[in-house]
């Protein structure tokens, strides 16, 4: 190891990168396979692709690649609060919702501090704290969901940010409103809590809540949403982040000024408008859940209750379940890097798509029996 | 200030964001104009565009936009390896230069630590610095380029990286090869030595080097460049690291997973094919440099020779001349925030957008007189 190398902090050099879902064409060279007839329910994507309102606006954005992106984002600040009505100020946009988790640690966290997550929780949240060299806390799941309860208990003097996934990816549990309300209420308002919502948008109709409203009790509160999942802009990275101005105001000097692109922010502004979109979205969602759900149940597979456009699924040696997915060019994805190694998750994809994942499943269990 | 501000580090609230060059569309809106009447010279754009082939691969990739990038952009290393000889695993990719800037302060600094650059030097260098908590060390420049020897004394036992622009925006001075390698020999071999080449590819013939070489000699040397200057893909976000393989490794595990859109992998792996389009822009700029440097003679005003895409010149009283440009619909760079309030930098535009900048400049200058 060279001098350069070892002169890097420790927390640094023991970072394990984040496994991403494999791609289509990564699997496609691997095993010799056309892409084509490969189906990838590996990274909660939405299978109907983008909104052709956000398609079209990310074409005419093209023209313009050679000119730096507005660093402020005018108009989708303008859309998002026409949408949620708060004002410009609260809104920080982000390269993803990823870009605005780094965010909050780069503004909050050093080695002098601790951060608190889930057991189970969003891989990013723990690579976000190590590489801000602060420690981070793991509080054990209750049924492979959040207890709050036991994070609240978990925050220490040194504590600076709480993270919260609801629903939680990869197992998609949910937290009902008045339990994360209880949260706020009962955490010190000098920790920040970052309420991070990627999948809020595919809550059924009983489960909504308005955190929005949240935000002016809270001043420690952020709410973190993101293009890439109902809004189908997972390969052009935007999400943004919600909270009361002071603590914008710090996320955004810590923001790199061109952090979102200029296609981005023209797709992100167009497909928040398109409603029709999102409600087909929801409802080939829901429709896939029932379907991937009866498949299980005539499997006879345990699988955790989702509120998310994924759902997870008990296997056994899910290693070789998996590989033998991918010889039939099935690509769901492996947990065991979340402590959940007898397990998947599939991404809820279109009836065809999970009619061939549940029946390369069916093959693959039964290869895994002889 | 409530007490969540008050919980960040002091570091993180003293910042003061980047100023970035005016939108055309926000000096539209605040001025009344129309965007097609207004010439932008003010963030080192290519006034060419982007290659056709790159806009022809970002408009294909726009098919893709509902699936997550390609995190380890399988396809841009593949045509970086081709170009550079360099090994896959000793490139990483980032979401501008901007983002290689920041993934080594990341790796690097914390509030334990220091960094040197130059007075003059590119604004992302102390931000990022900042960012971290380390403590920045400015080195008085010499004729508003680098002082190599004077960064070189600088250098102290808690420093883990210099950082040296070639050639330095917004100044554009030039560093012979001959004094980076002197640099880099004198130099701790435990210290990040991160050479910024936003703007190589507008050195001169004579000017030209071969920094990727030095890669097998000095482990502690990353090279960052982009494809938002001489690419045109300013809009996209998408930069490049080159490094030995420990330090890319480590630059790699504080990447945030997806920092790349796909349209941008797809479009930088496009331009750097098109040695076309690249040699064109490398004239239009030498030929506008020509002009320019012709206009400011002929208005008697003092530049700094430039290796770049863009010139920084005197005007004395810059604040009111720019005012006037922009009611003229000319957007150009003021650089008080760089020490040089007397100055500003245009950048290098198409034939008529050069003489409408002469014509402005003159106009602006003769108001200012009366």
């Amino acid at each position: 190891m060279s001098k350069i190398v070892q002169r890097a902090p420790d927390y640094i050099r023991s970072i394990s990168p984040y496994i991403p879902g494999k791609p289509i064409g990564e699997l496609a060279r691997e095993m010799g396979l056309n892409e084509a007839d490969i189906v990838k329910l590996a990274s909660n994507e939405n299978p109907l692709g983008a909104s052709p309102k956000a398609t079209a606006a990310a074409q005419k954005a093209i023209a313009d690649i050679h000119r730096y992106p507005d660093g402020n984002g005018f108009e989708l600040r303008a859309a998002l609060v026409a949408r949620f009505g708060v004002a410009p100020e609260q809104i920080v946009l982000g390269n993803g919702s990823n870009d605005l988790l780094n965010l909050c640690a780069a503004a909050y966290l050093n080695s002098e501090t601790s951060a608190v997550y889930s057991q189970h929780a969003f891989a990013v949240y723990p690579l976000a704290v190590k590489s801000a060299g602060a420690q981070g806390i793991e509080v054990p799941a209750k049924a492979y969901g959040h207890d709050l309860a036991a994070m609240l208990a978990a925050i220490r003097s040194d504590t600076r940010i709480v993270f919260i996934a609801n629903p939680n990816n990869p197992t998609g549990n949910f937290l009902p409103d008045e339990e994360i309300v209880d949260f706020l209420d009962g955490a010190p308002d000098d920790v920040l809590i970052v309420l991070d919502e990627a999948y809020n948008e595919y809550l059924a109709p009983e489960q909504r809540y308005d955190s929005v409203a949240w935000l002016a009790k809270y001043p420690n509160l952020v709410i973190t949403r993101t293009f890439s999942k109902i809004y189908g802009l997972g390969g052009l990275r935007v999400g943004y982040g919600l909270a009361g101005r002071e603590v914008a105001d710090l996320l955004n000097r810590v923001r790199e000024p061109f952090n979102v692109n200029n296609v981005a922010l023209a797709a992100a502004a167009a497909a928040l408008g398109d409603e029709e979109f999102v409600a087909r979205s929801y409802a080939v969602n829901r429709d896939g859940m029932a379907q991937l759900m009866a498949g299980f149940d005539a499997l006879g597979l345990e699988y955790i209750p989702s509120s998310g456009n994924f759902m997870t699924f008990r296997v056994g040696d899910a290693a070789n379940v998996n590989r033998r997915l991918l010889e039939q060019g099935v690509i769901v994805r492996p947990i065991a890097s979340y402590q959940m190694p007898e397990w998947l998750r599939v991404t809820i994809g279109l009836p065809h798509e999970n009619a061939r994942f549940l029946e390369a499943l069916a093959k693959a269990l039964l290869k895994g029996a002889e």
